[in-house]
């Protein structure tokens, strides 16, 4: 990991604190910074209180080169990062007309009148340059202290994002802070333990003592391990071989390099192959459908999918068979397979995936207790169902069926579509 | 917000800073400590290089009361919370019979055998008491140092969770640490802005100077308003009764008290009247129905839904006329109410609500751009469209549909249900 800059980010609002909303920021930003060779180095979450922003931004800017704030530039009372940290600067609050005229014209186009609140957002800490917001009345603010950045960004993630691509990441890039390097290569798997996969790698890891930097990071069935180079011990070609010794060693534990997800590996593989997918779910309720939806051109191959929570509906429109419901149960293989049989048949799909099972917190028998899932799938290569045992609350059961499922639907596209050709969907990028 | 105990967390794990996983600790433990009077003062999210956890464990040890860790006791070597921490303390890490005992039979279990690797996670600060774990192998730890407290977590989320609600949180309430007392009042709203809002409300809180703080929090469509009082200027029933004049002044824009999600007071309201629910999606993909299956006891009153990602399945599940599609287009109101209609009566459903637009980044036409949506409900008392305009990327037109649809919904049903008995649903809890 690089240390050339030490970049810090200050998220500002209550809400963060008392657990109302997840700080989005640092998932965005953290990917973002580390991808362009600034990763983070720490990330505070602080109050909307004077004492908090001063002592937190304090603590930060005595050594960080580059200090993000996100959040707390909106119109209302409790919004005062630009006053307190102008404050710890000993700078003035000074009007931008430029920002008045652009928050009137917004007001204009959506026929409001700014109050008095609203133009409170028109002030800049002396010496900063305003960042325009196009999608939001707060512009955020961007102050060179010495060798020192200041960047103040607004909270809502519709106004941040944009601000930080179209304007903050390119002028960091200008001024020759972020630079375009990889800070690390990562190979991602599913199926493996933490433990296991370290005494996996461990000869391979043996052969770089003091050189070689290897970091785990388990989720939902996934854990990812991250290559780095203590200082440039090691060049990026030297990571990409080890990388691939590694995946060699790992075979269909591997899942890819870098951080895709399963959804969108399997989109490009079925698209690549020209196969369609649809899905029918019980305990997962819409999660595995949305999952493929999130992936922009998933309606190439994705015609859609089934939730069905009663039985009448496996019935009624997946002619899944009365009696069958009634000797195996609606969770059991045997239903998953009708399951996937009849949704491939009534949707004209190639491969169709089902999930059915018990998400809790009610539910359950002996034989199959809360977090029971059985997975069907139907492909032009045969039928197969699959049980897994997910622990776990009923958010969690959901989550670790989707990702069963989508590892085992992977595994089988990687063994019978490989034959053909396909676009490469593991290249280094 | 309670002054009482200076509450902080440490998160640890590069992983939560290179932008790959969310810190949803920082959700989790925000609203559990807030809820028993443990308010967070601030959360640190640190990489796993000891200068960074001695930094980040110092800075808020010097004048926290209570210091919470995530994270960073697993078993590999970039786990190195425990070791660094009891050197910031100068205490040794010695090694405890207990935890090792638990920890071989949980292998024993699995059929596995712990690695040398494992057996360092049976190692606590010196004069800790180790917190077993009932879903993983590292024990928490819950040090008593003078006033202060110090409760090391573990990371996985399934393994916290279980850990904080069954030991720490009882331990902390005999120790007289967490309280039960409600540390806000909060009013959700739904379908006004934030500026609005408070103009709205500001006659009301006018009448407060000094005593009455007042917070906002906007999110997707919702904005939140938290009422406390500055010291204890104002009593609990007084911030009630100052709610319920802000909850007359709202009208309808008014949700619930509290932070229950649209999901849940939608199948309250419809449990209530022995009401059944279906939905259809198209660009929502699945996400519509996810947002249901979240609530336990969904099944009662949540029938299944349908994700329709092509025209054949709208025509074909759903009796779509085809016709109407070439006439209206797939994202019209017209469509979204064939799509309700058909699906009320295919599924036999009291309520059937649909979603059909254009989630981007393709698609979209000149009278439809990418982020229009549009919604349809059949219901025992009518049937309607509803047209709304998502600004931002595909993710965020997903969650602004889904969250417009049901507000949609909610007004409905509040309109043409609430004339009967029934739970009520907006008790203060």
């Amino acid at each position: 990991m690089s240390t050339l800059y030490k970049v810090d980010t200050l998220s500002l609002g209550d809400e963060l604190l008392l657990g109302i909303r997840a700080n989005a920021h640092l998932v965005y930003l953290g990917r973002e910074l580390a991808q362009f060779g600034l990763p983070l180095r720490r990330a505070l979450v602080l109050r909307d209180a004077p004492e908090e922003i001063r002592d937190g931004f304090l603590s930060c800017w005595k050594d960080a080169d580059i200090l993000i704030t996100t959040g707390g530039l909106g119109p209302t009372d409790d919004d005062l990062t630009r006053e307190t940290i102008a404050a710890c600067l000993g700078r003035k609050l000074v009007h931008d007309m430029p920002s008045e005229v652009a928050l009137r014209e917004r007001f204009e186009r959506f026929n409001r009148k700014p109050t008095a609140n609203n133009l409170k957002q028109c002030y800049l800490i002396e010496g900063a340059e305003a960042i325009p917001n196009r999608f939001g009345t707060a512009p955020g603010q961007w102050l060179r202290d010495g060798q020192k950045v200041l960047i103040m960004l607004p909270g809502p993630v519709n106004e941040l994002q944009p601000m930080w691509r179209d304007q903050v990441l390119p002028r960091l890039k200008i001024e020759g802070l972020a630079e375009e390097i990889p800070a690390y290569l990562q190979l991602r798997t599913h199926g493996i333990g933490e433990s296991q996969l370290e005494t996996n790698l461990k000869p391979i890891i043996d052969r770089y003592p003091g050189r070689l930097s290897v970091a785990y990071c388990a989720h939902m069935g996934a854990v990812d391990v991250r290559l780095s180079a203590y200082g440039h011990s090691l060049s990026w070609q030297e990571l990409e071989t080890i990388g691939s010794e590694m995946k060699a060693v790992l075979a269909e534990d591997f899942v890819d390099y870098g951080d895709r997800e399963l959804p969108e590996i399997i989109l490009n593989l079925l698209r690549a192959n020209d196969r369609t997918l649809a899905v029918a779910e019980s305990c997962t309720g819409g999660l595995l459908s949305s999952a493929f939806t999130d992936i922009p051109g998933a309606s190439k191959v994705f015609m859609g999918g089934l939730v069905c929570y009663t039985n009448e509906i496996k019935e009624q429109v997946l002619d899944v068979p009365d009696c069958m419901i009634q000797q195996h149960g609606a969770v059991s293989g045997e239903c998953a397979v009708a399951m996937a049989i009849g949704l491939a048949e009534k949707f004209g799909a190639d491969y169709a995936l089902s999930i059915s099972g018990f998400a809790g917190p009610g539910g359950g028998t002996e034989a199959n207790p809360v977090g029971t899932v059985h997975i069907g799938l139907s492909s032009p290569f045969g039928v197969w169902s699959h049980k897994i045992a997910s622990p776990g609350n009923r958010l969690q059961v959901k989550e670790r069926a989707v990702n069963g499922a989508l590892d085992f639907l992977r595994r089988k596209l990687r063994k019978y579509e490989e034959k053909k050709e396909f676009v490469e969907c593991l290249t280094l990028d």
